[in-house]
């Protein structure tokens, strides 16, 4: 079994929760770490066992995620796996230095978006990758190394995506040796037939590379496109706790999928999560009394699971 | 052409906005004649053609539905098709008394729910459809019959619902001459891969029967359940604006799948709707102003559909 079967098991579905990091991206006011570790230990007796935590960047800059060494411990200490993002050669020389288990790297789908968002070409992009592998492979702790493809789906700099773009950026990932490519509706543009048509596309040309999709429900179409990539094999999907994590081109949108109705989407298609909602659900307090500013969102918290009819299966 | 196709023509997906029947079902406080007309017009002139309407019922029992004949003349003179349901002889008699285009009956996939509901069992209430559409083809006005199966996805008082049921009442009522069945998720139980299972199911059986679906958004799968409808050949769905219509089981939840969101999905998906979104979207005011104690849902309406990309296709 390799590392990645191990933490990625390939023949069930795996949710992430991406709270701590994707959720607090654009927040003013975020949980202390205290009451992140709180949250990470709640999740885990509700059955979560994968989550990103931050991302290795100067505290200046985004002091949400100033303590991404004591998270990636405490992850540890739970025995969870722990992801965070590293965008260029510091970030990824700090990760290896602490325990976190997955380092995610991103590249943008468009020149546009690439140099607005990182000030670097898509080539430079995926060169860092390569490197970032290789630091990961040379490390003492060997985390795996995924890319994010960043507005895999429609851009909210040049519009329109070319499928053949995002192939073409998944293929030199894939060639650089990342462990998994993360397909990413950064902003909310996916529609359920895009995802299934992409996800296929990418599968088509890479063969058995692991793949996972990051959504956002800006504009409603998040648990269907979440239904879509299950359809079109993808067994590996990011949501945050109560959709956590706006968009910063739509003020007031919801964030990303919301992860505790992606739980029951994946129950109700008869995939076992391994995740008890009740728990999870109750995690909720922890963001209200941390974020009061933030809205919080989901169905499932509002309904509350079906009494009535055995759920956790179709 | 026939009547039927003429109206909904099996080429072309078909809206219909049930805000004004399913939306005001347990509202306290509901929209005048006036604004329900402005409400119309305004629909109307963002390119909705099909509406449900309301209720032919003692408007003691439901005073929000006592304009339902004012309303049936008032679409006449727009010339968009109204559907309103009737769930007595004495509905129907009512009902074919006016212009209405549509009569919708229900039958409740459960006997439990049946019983509780309507105080007859199922096969009284498929005989009343009978009675429905001798009564609606003996009339002047000769208005369509749809049959609405009430808990088809699951039930709030029985639990699981048997599908072998449902086809069973379909074809009671396929036989019994209606002109479309109406698949309905009543209180938001439905799943995905369920309702592409239905309806695959139901068509096995009725072979081209036209069929309909009405769903309610209450664990947020709403969107993904019309998505999977679409995929087994699903081309008339309901939803309501601003997801009105909440679950008398689930105080707070959210209700029908919302109508904004819907037509998003279905231009996402490639299929051609002819409505306006912004116009579309703008009704809400109507809404808002009418019923300031109701909560609005939606998507769309926070993010707006996407300036960046052409969204009105794949």
């Amino acid at each position: 079994m390799t590392r990645l079967s191990e933490i990625y098991p390939p023949d069930r579905v795996v949710l992430r929760e991406v709270g701590l990091r994707d959720g607090l991206q654009m927040v003013q006011r975020y949980p202390s770490t205290a009451a992140k570790a709180e949250w990470l230990r709640r999740e885990r007796a509700a059955g979560v066992r994968h989550f990103e935590i931050g991302s290795f960047l100067p505290a200046k800059a985004m002091p949400q995620f100033a303590d991404v060494r004591d998270i990636s411990d405490i992850c540890r200490s739970l025995n969870v796996h722990s992801a965070a993002l590293a965008l260029n050669d510091r970030g990824a020389t700090d990760a290896v230095q602490t325990p976190v288990g997955e380092i995610v790297t991103v590249v943008s789908s468009t020149e546009e978006h690439s140099q607005a968002n990182a000030r670097r070409t898509r080539e430079e992009a995926i060169a860092l990758v390569g490197k970032t592998v290789e630091l990961a492979r040379g490390s003492e702790t060997s985390p795996l190394v995924q890319v994010g493809i960043a507005m895999a789906f429609g851009c909210s700099i040049a519009g329109k995506v070319d499928p053949d773009d995002v192939v073409r950026i998944a293929a030199a990932c894939s060639e650089a040796g990342v462990d998994m490519i993360g397909l990413a509706d950064t902003v909310g543009f996916a529609g359920p037939d895009q995802v299934q048509d992409l996800v296929e596309r990418v599968k088509n040309e890479l063969g058995d590379v692991a793949l996972s999709i990051h959504l956002h429900d800006t504009r409603g179409m998040g648990i269907a496109n979440a239904s879509a990539a299950l359809d079109a094999g993808i067994r590996v999907i990011d949501g945050s706790l109560a959709g956590l994590g706006g968009c910063p081109f739509a003020p007031g949108a919801t964030g990303n999928v919301v992860f505790e109705d992606l739980v029951y989407l994946c129950e109700r298609k008869g995939f076992a999560t391994g995740i008890d909602l009740e728990k999870l659900m109750s995690v909720r307090e922890v963001a209200a009394s941390e974020m009061p500013d933030e809205q919080l969102f989901g169905a499932l918290s509002r309904a509350g699971a079906p009494r009535h009819i055995n759920w956790r299966a179709r």
